[in-house]
């Protein structure tokens, strides 16, 4: 396959391929950094939306205290690549193959904090870190309305808590919650900061997350940090959710119409294996930059349908069109690389290191 | 990352991972191939679906006629691999670059054939082919109802094939329709014979292609070959099209489960960087194969939640299951590598080494 090199103007890149827009990047990291100190919480973005080094030492650099990884393969990955020295790893980590690879990795940077949501998942990580002279630190994850994983009660919290400062090798060292989800989630730590105080249990790290809470974090004064990853790149669920314009989404998919089989149909070489199907709310699968009245109406696994009967312009074959997709965080798993580019020119090409770690 | 190991057993394989169970592929291939065979149709198998040259060569061992790739960058995969010497890529090449490499390509096997449904394309292959010693071979795409690429009529057909045959270094080849999709794709066929007939043009291949389209073979006397991906694998759309049975399903990706937040929820180490948000009719997101009763409801990045209301049976934290997915091709090209499990042993570690080719 054909590979990009840096300093070639955008216009020669093949088709289809993912650019970064790096002024839109770099503005996104400035300003939620500070919306979010501002706010008096730290930020810890969360990597699973670029899984690239490069940009995690960016957000280190822009005042992140650490860093969010979902999976032991994405922290090896950043552990080996020196970008910080403080990984919340947000997930359960099941079984003494994954435990043994978490204590490892602990051991190699300042603070490696991981949460759990159940005793199985506690006792795993107390006997994979006892006797490894430090305390592993775990949050208790709390499910406070999303319906994935957390305990279900304030009362539940508490118990992991107690059973995590009991068991050897592994210490209480906060709660997590994804996403921050009004009153809900209020609701829950309000009560859950009552119950802890009575029980004389200290809450070291209240831990909240999800882009769209960006909005909102003044109505969670308790919360002392905030996860968050999509906004580095933004898409079009950010811009429909109310968190990001257009001109903030730094993540644009690049196709080439390859048929014009009707005067209303468009055809472009990137379908589910770039895009993805990833609708949610949606009704569309990405938006077309210059062709805002076109509607990206479907995807082959190799093929993009684009309805153009509301659009005026109408691009011809052969013309390169670019796309902000709906849900930039699986668009990152889907390539080995990334173009950085400035300028209309590329700056950057990052291969996309965490891709693909499914373990 | 760890690495799986050929002849462990499957139970130590960590999760999540991508399982073939070669005792059903082997009898995907085999049956599929003497159901094209018996309507006397050639079978070119899709690679799009694996994505492994080995599979691939069984494929061809098995009496196929050649392989259809999707994208330039699979054929070269392919071509190094050296498992046929005859390819057809089924998609519209694009732009000098590209026309150069599909032109390199096609001097290093006995016949790679390629698609084209407009003028533009039709030129850009003639303008790359001519002064390279030998045609080639273009079949025309017609859209017979699926809307996505092809031309529209059969009389635009006709204008195209004889463009084929005027233009240097390409020659008309056939005709490339994809799904069959009766009774549309037979009316536009049965019109098409007559007018190519009346006007003195053979079509030396009339090629058509899906899988659910395995069931009405004997309806398209006149298609000469039959293109089809999903059928080596299997996944819950075949099932539900009613081409294939649970027992059909070859892929299995296996999950462990890492929270029961409630009675009714177990979350595994699946999510759509795995298993994808592909759905189309589908009201979950795969099928548990051991829990049929249960529900894979939703999918986050890296979480699978499952909604065990209906299901008496519930699987506990730690528990590995397996899962057939929605659709087998996109998994396909999520992963680095698959594990071929016979016996319950790993037979083979096959790296996926299409995956991602993006050009």
């Amino acid at each position: 396959m054909e590979k990009a090199q840096s300093r070639q103007p955008v216009t020669e890149l093949d088709t289809p391929c993912v650019t970064i827009l790096l002024d839109l990047m770099e503005n996104n990291i400035g300003r939620v950094q500070r919306l979010v100190s501002q706010s008096g919480k730290a930020l810890r973005p969360h990597i699973k939306t670029h899984k690239i080094p490069a940009i995690g030492a960016m957000q280190i650099a822009a005042g992140a205290i650490g860093l969010t990884c979902q999976k032991l393969g994405e922290a090896e990955i950043f552990i080996d690549a020196g970008v910080t020295d403080d990984i919340l790893i947000t997930f359960n980590i099941v079984g003494p193959r994954k435990t043994g690879r978490l204590i490892d990795l602990s051991e190699r940077i300042r603070r490696l904090a991981v949460v759990a949501d159940n005793e199985v998942v506690l006792r795993g990580l107390s006997d994979a870190a006892k006797g490894h002279g430090r305390q592993l630190p775990v949050l208790i994850e709390c499910d406070t309305g999303f319906g994935r994983n957390g305990v279900q009660t304030p009362e539940a919290a508490l118990d992991l808590a107690r059973l995590a400062d009991r068991l050897p090798g592994v210490e209480f060292a906060g709660l997590a919650v994804y996403p921050n989800n009004a009153p809900r989630t209020l609701d829950f730590f309000t009560r859950t900061l009552s119950l802890f105080e009575a029980a004389g249990m200290p809450i070291p790290t209240l831990s909240g997350g999800g882009s769209p809470a960006l909005k909102s974090l003044a109505d969670y004064p308790m919360m002392t940090e905030h996860r968050v990853g999509t906004y580095v790149y933004n898409d079009v669920m950010m811009v429909e959710s109310g968190v990001a314009t257009w001109d903030d989404c730094a993540m644009h998919v690049r196709a080439t119409v390859v048929s014009r089989p009707t005067e209303d149909r468009a055809v472009i070489d990137a379908g589910s294996k770039m895009l993805t199907r990833e609708q949610y709310f949606l009704k569309d699968f990405g938006r077309l930059v210059d062709y805002p009245d076109a509607r990206l109406a479907n995807l082959s696994e190799e093929h993009g349908i684009i309805d153009l009967s509301a659009s005026a312009a109408k691009p011809e074959v052969g013309e390169v069109v670019s796309i902000v997709p709906n849900h930039c965080c699986v668009v990152s798993n889907m390539v080995d690389e990334v173009y950085g580019v400035r300028d209309g020119i590329v700056e950057t090409v990052w291969p996309v290191a965490a891709r693909g770690l499914m373990r």
